[in-house]
């Protein structure tokens, strides 16, 4: 069943090739045209079902986004919101976020998402959290020098790790909230996984960082 | 009446002279021969009352202790816990923490304990807070290069705040604790007052940062 569910999904996908686009390397340093308007290009990494970046594209037509979701069975159902909205600054890749320097040129990105990611507590699987310093070198690249790292979670042993990893790469913090839903952000877009944490009394982490370039 | 109380506590204080040390000044390069015994300097500016220092050089007879206070009428309660002790690893400065470069030499302190400072709220006294810019470079200029900031607050502005300050002045984080008393973290000494706050279920947050020396 599982097989099947996974081939109607990369079928749904291949046929809607105008919002999973199918060869982002061959769109390195050129995503101003990728999109109807120009614009600053936020993307988010590890998107899942894309419920915040859906909204965000509908919020702010003025930026355009890039989701990023490695599994298949997942993007679907963001797919599935961008068939109905079919928002012209919403695009989404079918890929693993280890390979971004690949998709965006030195600079090209002006912000990147981490929302709610996979905490991986595991000391053995420190290399898989998108907080990681490998993965820090990577945004570090396809940033820009304005651009900035927002990050949001509810788990507090990854944010511990993050804020320390950050700091570690060179980061440089800009903003910390500690009680997203007590603090005074504006903007705050929840997600269903967001709602149902926070309704639970757990504080929501959020820190907006950036990387010092010479 | 508050007069009178005043009045008492600096008489009490010099006839202290051995543990409330009157001319720090003249000890600037020195503090090694200020102790019985040589040893890491660890100091806490704005103790209060002392409940962690006295406790933290009770537990480590290794380690040379200098807590600083600039009330007259609470740094009375840490002297009167030393007098009946006699801890020959503690010391007190009845000073105002701004003035901690004519007290210590470069590089002569080991480790500074900020815990439970005054979080001063409002954005017009953000230069009294200890973890302001300011008072930063002046930790900066009196810690060891293997030296560290330790610093423990149940107040959740002032950490988020401290976190940036820190981050934006090039300090880096080693250790971030947001809810210190469900960590791993071994040998916490708690204040009446973190226990009484944790009592209530608040987080306590612990951050431990150094300055990158050249």
């Amino acid at each position: 069943m599982r097989l099947r569910h996974k081939a109607w999904a990369a079928d749904y996908i291949k046929e809607h090739t105008d919002y999973v686009l199918p060869n982002p390397m061959a769109l390195k340093g050129k995503w101003q045209d990728v999109f109807d308007q120009a614009g600053p290009i936020h993307i988010e990494l590890g998107m899942g079902k894309g419920q915040f970046i859906v909204e965000a594209a509908k919020q702010n037509p003025d930026i355009n986004y890039i989701g990023i979701e490695q599994q298949t069975s997942v993007i679907v159902s963001a797919l599935e919101k961008q068939v109905d909205l079919d928002l012209p600054n919403l695009k989404f890749l079918n890929e693993n976020g280890q390979d971004l320097t690949h998709f965006f040129d030195q600079g090209e990105v002006d912000r990147i998402y981490l929302t709610f990611s996979d905490p991986w507590p595991k000391n053995r699987h420190e290399k898989r959290r998108l907080t990681y310093k490998s993965f820090l070198a990577i945004y570090d690249q396809v940033l820009d020098e304005s651009g900035s790292l927002h990050f949001k979670t509810d788990n507090r042993g990854l944010f511990e790790y993050s804020l320390v990893s950050f700091s570690h790469y060179g980061m440089v913090l800009d903003q910390v909230y500690l009680d997203l839903h007590q603090s005074d952000f504006v903007g705050n877009i929840m997600t269903e996984y967001e709602e149902k944490f926070s309704a639970k009394g757990q504080p929501i982490y959020r820190v907006h960082a950036h990387f010092p370039k010479e």
